[in-house]
């Protein structure tokens, strides 16, 4: 199947000529291609050519943008969309001025939705979770990660990882599934942390890998979650399943989080609202993506990372919702988008490069999908705009017009 | 023609027994209401009757609304809906670091879009207007200010306030007319400012009082615009001609706006964001409502009003969205009640009434709107949850399943 996507105002992207991220200042550098087609072929991206060379081309479809702007398909790489139950009574306490730490020290938190989670049967899981992937892909989201860790059992983590697959079989986007047993203890191992860390690396991590179940392993380095020697015992074994690794750490507490994820080579670490700048230009030469939260630090009224001071030291810099029912109930990329560059100060070229082409690499799918280039999938946002600026500056409106996976148009507005 | 809107898991409402605001502790007072249907006939609530009486009622229509909650229409009491071009660039320039204020002494900020109003048609007005009024209408809202103000002489500002007028007549939703000639000073009388108050106070206020082009009188009282001495004079000249007034005061300096608001017992005045601890008891006793606009501190990245210390001293409170291309580009009512939960810690019943009953307070239409009572218009926003508390914990997501005008439904997701 041959398909042109013609008459676009802009196509707009980042062009990584094979190195598939950008780092530090090239974190601004968007290529934006006037005047410009791109062709097509079983759903992969075979050329970018000129509007006056269009005819020259044999295609099937031919798919007028009338003036719209295309960007690569919106990628993020950190949510928890696979959850039951509601936490709003934890969000009324919140604006009451009870911190977020103070209700999981309660057994409140995480745990709540545990309890939810271990109530909801596979089907249940799958039902909650298709409105929310349907508002992704409303807001041009073709790929997009979902972790499980709400689960704490064997039963429970397989549970969630097999709505996650349904998930990704059901709809058209990619799916990346992160394996997140290492979320917080279950309330069933208060007081036996050495008895769990041994179910998550003995029992349930040899079977996720055998099995195919996830992508990454995942786990939360905090002060009320896993010690970094925990972390470090979980993500050996996890490493040598063939599992990739990811790390929630530095969020609330500097716990040796960081060097234990940059010792094992984790694709990312997430949240770092409290990175140390002695920590900085750990990310100079690193490969492992910074994936910052700002929904995070807007909902629970939190500071933001350090977004300038990453990218001033070289980091590979991505940006995500983090959506979850307790600390960034924000199903919106978007709002994502503008608040980096209200609260974080990043440039709007730096913004669309982190929820493009540096969640693909935060996902380890950057050969595949994260810029218009050629060679990968044809996965495209298109905008009802003819300035990118707008979708940034648009706070909490959404500008998408048509959501476009493998060539075909899965969404429109 | 009667229908009656049945089914609903909840009615949630502020109940005013004809009082028709909520100041102070009262501000968190929602009604609940299960197992109830609304009866109205020709746009009207009749009655709020047990379910189980349905059938003793003849009715031309029964809308079922399968166990959706029904509130109040939405009520966004300050915007500055009707302008033109972008200010994209100068967003970019504040992520950059360069302040409000700064960017508007240069020349740029309001005088950016005055130009853009200005070399833009009547036609060319009412068309940018629509998709933004289609919008609130898609987000609940049934009543809709509007204020002029960057067209800054006779012709332009006359020519924005028919712009509105002809929404009000296109839309079935309530469009509130606000003049604001007093939002600054255009560059042709930069160095004149009286000659400037003499235009509005001797031409500009004749004509729309006369004209019936405004409901309100609106002015920008602070160190960039204008004076209380200034704003004094206007609000004399503009009472007595019979509209009421509104004003903008207290956003960066304090120069005197409240006081002079106060004097001239204006029905709103709006931003407060240096509102000093001296002024709070200010509003004990007063009927002028505090508008809140925690939208513009999120995008100046700025401080926010202080809402907890107005409710404490008795302050009828309203929130909105400020919805402008320079200081609150949020076309997002929904998201400005989540801020003001965050932000403000205002409490999610606090909000409610912030954006129905006292919105229409700060609108002069509590007697027709603002809550769910007999005798007042069918104005219903719907959501497709059971808990009001997801439409302010859901952060950046539209919960909203229809929007009733009139005991019309005119939007429906």
């Amino acid at each position: 199947m041959k398909k042109i996507f013609t008459n676009a105002s802009q196509i707009v992207t980042a062009k990584t000529g094979g190195k598939n991220y950008k780092r530090g200042n090239e974190l601004s550098e968007l290529e934006v291609i006037e005047n410009h087609s791109i062709f097509c072929e079983n759903g992969i991206v075979k050329d970018i050519i000129p509007n006056y060379a269009v005819n020259k081309f044999v295609a099937d479809e031919k798919i007028n943008l009338n003036g719209k702007i295309i960007l690569p398909g919106l990628i993020d790489c950190h949510t928890h969309t696979a959850f039951a139950g509601s936490r709003a009574n934890e969000f009324k306490e919140k604006i009451a001025g009870v911190h977020y730490e103070e209700i999981a020290k309660r057994g409140g938190g995480i745990n709540t939705t545990v309890t939810a989670v271990r109530n909801s049967s596979l089907t249940d899981l799958v039902e909650l979770m298709k409105p929310r992937v349907q508002e992704f892909i409303a807001q041009g989201v073709t790929t997009l990660e979902i972790k499980s860790g709400y689960g704490l059992d064997f039963e429970n983590e397989i549970k969630l990882l097999h709505a996650i697959k349904i998930i990704n079989e059901i709809f058209p986007i990619d799916i990346v599934s992160t394996f997140l047993g290492a979320h917080t203890f279950p309330p069933e191992f208060k007081d036996d942390h050495s008895g769990y860390v041994d179910l998550v690396v003995n029992k349930m991590i040899p079977h996720i890998a055998k099995n195919k179940l996830a992508d990454f392993c995942d786990g939360f380095c905090e002060s009320t979650a896993f010690t970094s020697k925990e972390i470090d015992k979980i993500f050996t074994v996890a490493s040598n399943a063939g599992l990739k690794l990811k790390l929630h750490t530095e969020q609330f507490n500097n716990v040796g989080g960081l060097d234990v994820a940059l010792k094992h080579k984790a694709t990312s670490v997430d949240h770092l609202e409290v990175l140390l700048a002695n920590d900085f230009s750990k990310f100079t030469n690193s490969e492992t993506v910074a994936v910052l939260l700002p929904g995070v630090s807007l909902f629970l009224d939190y500071q933001f990372a350090p977004a300038r001071k990453l990218i001033e030291n070289n980091a590979i810099v991505a940006l995500a919702t983090d959506y979850n029912p307790g600390s960034s109930h924000i199903l919106n990329l978007h709002l994502i988008m503008s608040l980096a560059a209200i609260k974080m100060k990043m440039k709007i070229e730096e913004i669309i490069n982190a929820v493009t082409i540096n969640a693909a690499k935060a996902l380890n799918r950057e050969q595949s999908v994260g810029s218009i280039e050629i060679g990968k999938k044809a996965d495209f946002a298109v905008f009802n705009t003819t300035d990118y600026s707008d979708i940034v500056y648009n706070v909490g409106r959404n500008l998408l017009s048509h959501t476009i996976k493998d060539g075909e148009i899965i969404f429109q507005h």
